[in-house]
């Protein structure tokens, strides 16, 4: 019998795992799984439809929580038995409420790519609830100020890159990411809008 | 019958499956299976033991390709029937030599996340195989020259911030964002060693 996708292997359930990642932090949000009608729909609506094995049906992610999932792009394996399906999350992935699925076992420390979009958040959320007297609100209600710390700092690691050490020039580079994420956030931008620049001149 | 392990749940065949993640760029490379002797000697050894359903035995990751993989951590998903191995490889993690195993499918446009890695492997790539005339060699040979660039751009990212639009802002991070990591490499740093630095800052 011929599979019923040339472009996959479904199992002998008519399944694909699919592993979810969060298309702009890189997070790996969920793993589950996908029979052809789920990636059909998946397509043709660009809202992540999944197949429920708990259930045994159909499973639109989000349909009752509200916490759906854009569809930004679909990858295969090598093997042509596994999707990569990167997403824009509407609200967290897990059903307790945590942003991802992956809440156990080594969760500290974190790694480097969680870095900037751990950054991020805090940024939202400090923007969302203001702190009376937080320098990061100071920063982020004032973008010439913010400017002025971005200056600075790119003095300091200019510095650094002459005539310092390794360490001082991660702390530094340290800084001056800090605090151009905070003046993105502070013109309501964010670093996807920068990554999506260098994105264009790469093409 | 208990399972065999409290913190995960096998399946019928003794095998749960491992998203395995790039722990610094954070790119997807795999989606492979373990069984509980893999997930063990994957702690003891430190390098990512997976058991291979086609050879139906266990498989040292790049045992024999050199293509190893160090783990970084190892997560758990909220039903502890997945896992999730942030690992840093010592090559390329697909069979085909591709770098991820989720090279079919939508892989043009590149997305947000993967930005910042794939302009850290030009930079690699242009600092082993230098090309004549390059302006990117003239920067990363040049730690002075390049602080110096870092300084011209955020002063043009600070006058964006003050005055000018959403587009020009965005366009004068990436520049700052480019610069500082060319900066980076030409001290023999890359992003991680700032990231980690923040990181280490949240603790």
């Amino acid at each position: 019998m011929e599979p019923p996708s040339p472009e996959l292997r479904f199992d002998d359930r008519g399944l694909v795992p699919c592993v979810i990642q969060d298309w702009r932090s890189g997070e790996v949000l969920t793993l589950a799984y996908m029979n052809e009608e789920a990636l059909r729909l998946s397509r043709e609506t660009g809202e992540l439809h999944l197949f429920s094995r708990s259930r045994n049906e159909l499973w639109h992610k989000g349909a009752t929580s509200g916490n759906t999932q854009a569809v930004k792009a679909l990858r295969f394996d090598c093997d042509s038995d596994a999707v990569l399906a990167l997403v824009e999350p509407a609200g967290p992935a897990c059903h307790t409420g945590a942003r991802t699925c992956f809440h156990k076992g080594d969760v500290e420390p974190q790694l480097p790519y969680e870095a900037l979009p751990g950054l991020e958040r805090t940024l939202s959320d400090r923007k969302a609830n203001p702190v009376e007297g937080s320098y990061t609100n100071q920063l982020l209600a004032d973008p010439p100020f913010i400017g002025e710390k971005v200056e600075e700092e790119a003095e300091e690691v200019a510095r650094a890159a002459r005539e310092e050490t390794d360490e001082r020039v991660a702390n530094e580079a340290a800084d001056v990411l800090y605090h151009l994420t905070v003046l993105l956030h502070s013109r309501g931008l964010t670093l996807k809008d920068a990554e999506e620049v260098l994105l264009d001149r790469r093409r």
